[in-house]
Parts: C-alpha cells; structure tokens; sequence
C-alpha cells in the first residue's frame, strides 16, 4: 500500500511507480477515497529492496506493508501441523516445564546435581544449566567447557534433557556434540542471523533437537522476533519454542517490563510453540511466582524457570532469581490449575 | 547520595555542598571507597529544591535519591491500617469488580440499563458508565450531561455504586452532586495536578467517594504514579484505587503494553488498593478474558472491565473493547477460582 | 484500509462489514492481491466509531488508517498562508527565543527583573517567567499568585511579551487579565482536553494571544500531539508553537529522550511553528547549548531556553536547568550562524 | 549501597550482608540518616556475582551502583592519551566522515566504483561498503564474498581506507585478509560478545585496523555500550569508535528515535571517538542532512553516511536512505561550518 505526500500521484509518479514494482512482478491498483488516493500493490510484497525503492522517492509519505515477512514459521503453513514433542510432554497438551540453574559451577558439580535431581522431582521436564554466559561485563565469570560434562552427567542421572545456551558456532558443535537437545539462543543473540543459520544448518536433519529462542531485548515488532525463528526453521527442523523474556525499557523495578502478554499474539501469527522466562522479566526471585502463573493465563505453552537447591551459593544470576525447587513445585501445581482453568 | 564527576570532592567543593545542604537542615557525610569517594545527605532529602541545586553544580554527576517523595501513600503510614469498602466489598479480601460500559449513548439508555443489570448479574459490584469522554480527535463524541442521570438511574435499578470519569472541576461537582460514589481519573489526566488537588478537597470530609486514578500511559516511574494519589489524601480521604491500564511504547498488536505486572511492585511501596484495567491494556475484546485472569495472578485486588450487553450498537470503545457479560461472568468465575488459588 | 485475519473475508463478512461502512457514508472496495485480498474503505475513514465497530469484529485483524485525525492543522489547510508574529519577530524569517526563569521567586522580584533584563539584552525576544508549577511532589512549592505581578512587571520593564505555563481555568482568566500573551501548556496536561478547550474557546477572538503546546512527556504517535493543537483552533485562534521537549524512555543521563528531530516529521504533517524545549530535553545547564544547537540544525522556528542571572540562587529547576544570560547570548548568536547555513 | 526493604538493617541481615561482602574484599559503612539508614560497600564493588547475591536477599529493595562496569575505556584511563588517526584524519581535530553504500551490488561494480570516486571528492576520509548484510527477512539478498573484492578494488582506485560490517568469525578473516582497516560491528550483534572477544583477539596486534561500534537499537544504558566496548579494547587494541544509529522505540515517522544526543553524554564516560550514523537513524534520505548536522552540534567526532550515484538503482538501504554525493558534500561543508563554530 503506497501512501502519497500529496493527495495523489501525478500521472509521471504513478508511472515511475508502476515500473518499479513491475520489475518484481507486481501491479499497482489506485484506490480513489474521498479526500485521498492511495496505491495498493498487487502481487508477492515481500522483496525488500522493491519496498526500499519505493520509500527512497520523495513523493512517497510511506508504504504500509500487508503481508508478513515469514513463510515457514506462518500459523497456515504446512508446519502448523506437526507436533513437537520433548522430555515426553506434546506441547500444547500440558503445562511444558523447563527448570534448573541459570550457571553450572565448574568447582560445585554436586551442587548441579542436586539441583536437577530437585527440579524433577518439582516436575521439571528439561534441566535447565547454563555452560557459557553472555556477560555485560568482560571481566565477569564467562562459563568454562568443563561444566558442559555436568550438564551431560545431571543428564544421565535423571533421565531428562537438558538446555543450554550456544553463542557461538564452536559451542554449538560442543553443545550437539556432547548430547544436548535444546540449544538455548540468548536475547543478545536474537538478531544474530549468523548464528541462527547455523543452528539451522546444524540441526536440519536432526528431529530430537530443539531450539528455545529468547526474544530480543529491544521492543521490535513480534514480526521481526518471529523471522528470526525463519532462519532455523527454513533448514528443515522446525522444534522452535519462542521465549519472551521481558523487554526494556523495563518496569522500573524489574530487570525488565514483563512481556508474557505477546503470547496471544504470537500464537495468532505462528505455530510456534511459546515458552515463557519469567525469571529474566522480573529478575528476582521473589517476583518468579506471580509472573509464572500470569504467563500460563496469557496461554503460554510453557514456562522456563531458574531454580538452585542453594540460591545463595548459586553463581551467575542464580543467586538474585533462582527459586528454590519447594517454590518451582508450587509454581508447577499452581500453574496446571491454571491450565486446566482455561480450557473449561 | 551525591556522585561527583571526578574520584573525590576537593575541599572547596565539599564545602559548597555542605553549605547548600545545611540550608535545608542536612548535613554531608563522606564515604571513602577504594576507588571513589561518594557523598551521602544525612537528613530529609525531599526537598526538590535541595536536589536541584546539588545537581546544577557542574562537578556533580548526578544525585541518587533514597526516600520516597511520597508519605502518606507508604506502605509504612498509618492509613496502612485502614480498610476500603465499596458495593459491600471489602478490597483485599475477595475479587473486586468495576464492570460497564466505556461510553453511555444518551439517545440509547436502554442499552445502558440492560448493561448494568447484566454486570450484576455477572458479578460486579459496582457499575463503570463513561459520560464525558477524553477523545483524541476533537470532532468526535465528548459525551453529554443527560448520561449522568441515565448513570443514576442504572445505579438505583440496580442498587450499585456506579463509577464515571471525570476531565474538570466542573464535570467533578456535578458528578458529585448527582451521587457517583467512585470518580475515575483518565490516564491523560494522571499528571493534572490541579484536577487531582479539586478532587482531593472536595472529597476531603466525603468518606464514601472513592477515586480510581488510572496510571498514565507514559513508562513514567511508580513513584510519580504513586506521588499523584498523595494530591488526594493530603486532603483526608484515603479511598484509593490505583489502576494500572497499559503503557506506551505499545506491545505491537495490543493497544498499549499491559502492566498489570506493576501490581506486586505497588504493594511493596504502597497499602493503597490495585485494580487494574485490562480493557484498555489490550485494547480488543477477545484478548481481555486472558489480561484480566493475568492481573489476578500478579495479585491484583481488583478489575475494572468495559463490558457491553451489545457491544456492536455501542458508542466510544464499546465495539472494539467491551466484553459480553456472559464473557465477564466467566471470566469474574475464573478471576476467582485464580485469587483463591494464590492464597494456597 | 480492512485486513482480514483469514487471507479473505466470506460472503457473509463482506456483506456486515460493507453494512458499517454505509452507515457511516463510506464504501468497501476490495484489493485482491497475489495471497491475500484486504478492503480499502472509501469515504472519510475518521468517525472513531466506525473504526471501532470495525476493529471489535473477530475476523478482523487490524485497520490501517489513512487519513489524519485532524484538519485544521493540516499543512494543506488554509490556515497555512496565514503567519505568526511575536514580540515582532515573524517566525521562519529568522530564530525566534523564549528565555528566562524556570520559576519566578515571589520573594526575590529583583532577581526576575535582572533576569528578564539580561535576556532581552542576550537576544530573547519573549521573557519566560513560570508562575504555578506543576511538581511531582505535591509538598514542593506549587507557585504564588503574587509572581504573576512580577511577571507582568518584568514584561513592562522589558518591553517585551511574556510566556507562563497555565494548568487550570483559574490561571487561565488570572493570566489572560493580566496580559500574558503567550499561555503555555505543560507537558503534563498537553492531552488534557478540557484545558485545551477552555484556552480555545477564551482566546479564539484575541489574535494577540499565542499558546505554546509542550508534546506529552510519553512516546505518543505526532497524530496525537498535533490533534492537541487541533483543540485550540477550532476555537479561531491559529496562534500556535508546537513544543517537542524531550520523552520518556529517558536518554540515560539526560532527564529525558531529546526530540529536536521530531521537527522535519512535524514540519511535513503541519503548518504549525516548531519551537524546541532544550532545557528540558536534557534536563541538565551543561547539556543545553548543545541541544539548542542540534534543534536549529533540524530546523526548529524556535527555542524556549531556560536562563537565569544567578541559577544556584533560583527556585524550581532554575538551579539545574538554567544557563546563564552570557551562555544564552552566545547559544542565540550561534543559532543564528546556523538557522543561516541551513539556508544557503 | 544497599538499600534495605524496612528502615534499616537487623544485627542477623547486617552480619549476612557483611559476610558476603568480606568474601569479596569489600566491607560494608552504615549511613544513618533521618528516616532511613543505607549501607555502603567500600570496596570493588564490581563483581556481578556480589551484587547478585546482595539482591537475592529478601530483605534488600535494591542496590545502587556507584561504579562504571568497564576499566579501559574509562575516560580517566591511560588509554585517553592515545590518538585514533584513520585516513589521515586525527579524530577530534576535524570533522572525520564515512561514506559510501550500504550495500556493494556484486553485479554492478562499476556503480559501486563510481561511488567511492564520488563519495572521496565530497570530502570522505573512509569508503564504506556492505559486503554482507544482516537482513531481517532470510529470503532477503545476504550478500556475497565477491563484492569484497569490489570493495578493495575501490580502495585502490582512490587511495582510502574501507569500512565493511562483519558478522561472524569466517567474515572476519575474509575482511581482515583482505585488507579492510575499518570493522563494523552492526547494531544487532553490538552485544553478541562472542564476536566482539573474537575481532579484539584478531586485531590485538593489528594497531592499523579499526572498529566502528554500533550502538545495540535497544534502549540499554550507556554503560552497556561502552562495556561492549571493552570486550575489543581487552585485548590490546584502542582503535574504537562508537557509533550511535538510532534506537527503538522509534520516532514516530524515522527508523528509529534519533540518539546523537548521546554524544556530550559518552564522551564525559570514555575517551573513545563518536561517529554518528545519521542513516540509519532516520531511514529516509531526505532527512539525513538535518540529523548529519544535529550529530556535528552536539559534538560528534565524525558521521558515517550512506551516499551512492545513483540510489534508486542501488540495493539494500540505499534506494531508501543513500543521500547523493553532491548532497553528501554539502552536508560535509556544513557540518564542517558547525564544528569550527562549537570551537570558537
């Protein structure tokens, strides 16, 4: 939809107009309203540089996209049907729980293991545990390759499979490597289409992996959030669970200005299953219940929570969110009355 | 908490800040860090002024304050003690429910009786009829004196208290010489000290009027929400409901971005009771049943809901944003299935 | 411009919203494109009602409008040929500078005196004096009838016109008796309708009365500030300086998120003159001649700078926010240098 | 500083607090004031897993932090004695400008030739060029290795150094093989750590490469941005310019909200150069030159333009944004006017 500075575009506008979209197949249909004309574009909108084109003339006053930038990740494409299935929970089906330590402590193995024995026992489906960590501060602890053999060890002992966070292509090969199922993608990452392709790549004929993408930080349209997930999925696994996390500007008094609300919305764009943080959205632990249960209300498919036996010995960011496993058993009971509430 | 630009004040300017604080009967007290040395105010910092000053020196970086600029409305003063009735409910101790229309059409007051009896029907315990508008466009609808008495009339059908907006002093004293018993301050008045400063004289020595300030729509701290509802029980009336409604910058698809999330950061600083608006967080009638049970799981005391008995044939927001009551039943079954819930 | 949730509206859908649309003298028209058929609405698309009813139907997924909300303030209205002139600057033909004091103290006259003296000579073409306050804390000084007599005073002293911010009724008819000429509109009420209406309606046959309009403090669409403004000349007065003034989500260091650049985006949507807040934009003396700088750069009419003669001295945000009447004079000569770049 | 939930500490939290600060070499200095007393931490306060802890504990409403997070790009470090020369600019000494296309069409080099010729005789000290572009759409144009080789060419042709975004490690090498002395890192991976770590590593020992920076487009603090920073600067190399481009939520109308009000704000943090990206902050080419000067008067080392000879057969940004070379001298004329005013 081409919208005009002026009331409507002279004949030589609409002519320069016309050949350019007809350089990628489109056509132009003039709607006369009352006071306004205004230019629908006939055809596939989506080639950005057609888009470009059209904003850089200086009749233009702007150009209202209709279709959505993604293919794939659409609600009615093809992939809408399939089902995703992981730790033994169909998504959708019941309240998904992913639980465990924001950071594994290289030097406390037995703390990790205890956790994740706890947060099973709480009704955890996937053992959270963070390997490498994205650091606002370079001089900050960063993970260490050690903790990974923990991450596969807690794995072992319960049964469950485990979550972690890749930055990079050399973690994400340790990561598929060693045995890990869902590879985590960060909020500072979102954007990295680098990394997203790889994963991609990586994982496209590997149906028992899944990717838990956070979304970015930034207030950028649920359309940009969604097409991030289109690089993975465009290689052919499409176990994509989106993860709203909390955005800035934050509530002040947060870490973030919780942002589990999106679910409705994404789930009227995209198939994807969604999977809230609401341990990053609020960013202390005395907040994680109540935004917990507020994510299931909104209809989220699943909860990912940072839960530490012994917050205050946690390292990262466990000791200010981590709950305890007694607090995540009660947020999980508390969470599939919801559940259930909602489809009466 | 003075921060200065460089490592350390030099005496001279140490002595200046000593000056301007002792004018406001503080004094300065020096705290040596391994790096930095940094200045705490020892005294009442409230003082504006005081603040204003010290942050016009030009080898100060800045100030952080430690008190609230608030104190009536602390979670700490004595009208923590107190208790707010209103329709028979005391707040806090069971789900509270404002339900009605956004706008009374005055040609079609029908409708409105109809509305306020389904609302009670489905559980409300006070009737919100809208009859002067806020609008952003001038030429549209900005209500009309005649709905006050269809207001009234819905209340003595029904025997509820009712609730409607109020924009002036004018629209004040006529609300109140007419009987509403809860005034609504719209979000784009939030900040309008001088209607704020009218309502709290006129309602000083009226214990029972209560007022619902709606939080404004720009992402401004808590504590300015929170110092607005002091302009009104400076004059002696305590009955406060603060309404969370949605913030700007938007959550792309919603009407604003929900904020029913600040309800427990509220309660932490504030005894004042939370009801939140979900109707115009999310702007649209099928997202508010899953905004509204989303507050009861933050801990909210209350909703405030538009719900329509027609919402097609009603004026204002009615159309996009009124619930059936039939939908407000469930969702007020629901709401109270989630209160009962959280105190498990 | 209608877009449907499914790729097309049925028969049915058609048939009820081309229904609505006549009802308000407007038709459908549908665009079908290569995956998706959306409906143009033609007519005068700006009866919010029918919008509403439009976007409260559950097959719809949005409505893109197309036209503004307002008329008068069009740039293509007739109301563009006219020009406003001010203490005998004509704006446009050359910078144009509101200058002086935050807040008057009514206990120190002299001090407003020398500064309305100090800024004339510095170049200011009308003396700002603040009367009432707006505070966020409702126990700070909220202003004193007496320093309207002061400003008046300065303004006879001077020669020159005066602005002072008015937030209710009361201060309106106190300033239009007195002669203030230029009435400002605070941030804090720029959406508070009844203010807005009340200045309208009161100067709409006094042509030597000019109103500036702060843009809300929230990040609100420019539709919505100019819709403001639109408030005011219904009323027959077109005397009207537009006032970006910076927003929140703060700039972290500044008191707010400098909007100097919104003036090429109000330029092209208006007729109206631009003229920028620096002072309270970054909130900060030091910050100032910058920012005013970087405002002419975007091509601002105009600058309203807080100076003060003695700032540590002043009340209010005076010791903050004002620079002196030397930094004043050299910020107005190097404007000047640049409003003439600009147009060569 | 600590700040308790209740007016000050018990004996038990005191001694829990002091014993997780002695951990980390730091000891804690009560602040008894009028109403409230706080709690220092004397010491290096800046490890996250401190800090993490102290706000785990649910006694403590929150801590305020007095230290910047980075050590080498601090402005007092000995780093700001350095001098960043690129081009045979000395930045800080004359206006420094980048210009050239966002994106090097690999199948009309000669476009891109020209350009470079075009771009240099305007007054540009460094040829831009994308190689490989980060496209929200991932069925969008990516890019292609061969226009580095276009890329260099064009260096040779006029003698400047090139600047290139780079995405990833493989791109990183390419780029630096082939000899482009100026990195970008771009907005979305402006917190991807792994890459910045990975650039800071490959250029430690390279004193004549540089960095341009992009600032993430999210609202982070300031702090934030520099820290990135300081991921390249750890190892060796001071060669860092940042680069402000905008951040959402946007200006209504722009890209993004313009943010070269930054400026004045980073440089009173760090020592390292400012170069603003006026194109991407705007988006649209007829607003680059007022944002290009707006950039220069709030005290911008430099500014990195978009320009190309012919924009509407560019591709990427560039039919949209890409100012031409006669506008871009006349922008570098002007902003050449204000620079040496700011000085006088």
């Amino acid at each position: 939809m081409i919208l005009p500075k002026a009331n409507r575009l002279t004949p030589e506008q609409l002519a320069e107009v016309t050949a350019i979209v007809s350089e990628f197949g489109c056509q132009i249909q003039p709607i006369a309203g009352a006071m306004r004309t205004i230019y629908a574009i006939v055809g596939d909108e989506r080639d950005d540089l057609m888009i470009n084109r059209l904003e850089g003339l200086d009749y233009v006053d702007r150009i209202d996209r209709i279709q959505s930038p993604f293919k794939l990740m659409d609600r009615r494409s093809d992939l809408a049907r399939g089902k995703l299935i992981i730790g033994g929970v169909t998504l959708g089906e019941e309240l998904f729980v992913i639980a465990g330590q924001c950071t594994i402590d290289p030097k406390n193995p037995t703390l990790f293991y205890e956790t994740a024995a706890a947060v099973k026992e709480a009704g955890a489906h996937v053992i959270r545990g963070g390997v490498w960590k994205p650091r606002t501060n370079p001089y900050s602890f960063q993970g260490d390759n050690k903790s990974l053999d923990i991450l596969m060890e807690a794995s072992r002992r319960t049964g469950l499979p485990v979550d972690t966070e890749v930055m990079d292509e050399e973690q994400l090969q340790l990561a598929l490597d060693a045995g890990v199922t869902v590879l985590q993608v960060g909020a500072r990452n979102a954007l990295n289409y680098s990394l997203l392709r790889a994963i991609g790549r990586a994982i496209g004929d590997r149906p028992e992996v899944s990717v838990l993408l956070k979304r970015s930080v930034h207030m950028g349209p649920l359309n940009e959030f969604i097409s991030a997930a289109e690089y993975i999925a465009a290689f052919g696994n499409p176990n994509i669970m989106l993860c709203p996390r909390g955005t800035t500007p934050t509530l002040d008094g947060y870490r973030n200005h919780p942002d589990e609300s999106a679910t409705p919305l994404l789930k009227e764009k995209t198939w994807a299953a969604v999977v809230v943080d609401p341990s990053h959205s609020v960013g202390k632990a005395a907040y994680v219940p109540a935004a917990s249960l507020a994510a299931v209300a909104y209809g989220a498919d699943g909860l990912c929570i940072e839960s530490h036996v012994d917050p205050q010995h946690g390292i990262g960011d466990d000791p200010k969110q981590s709950i305890t496993p007694e607090t995540l058993a009660k947020v999980i009971k508390q969470g599939r009355a919801i559940w259930d509430l909602r489809r009466t």
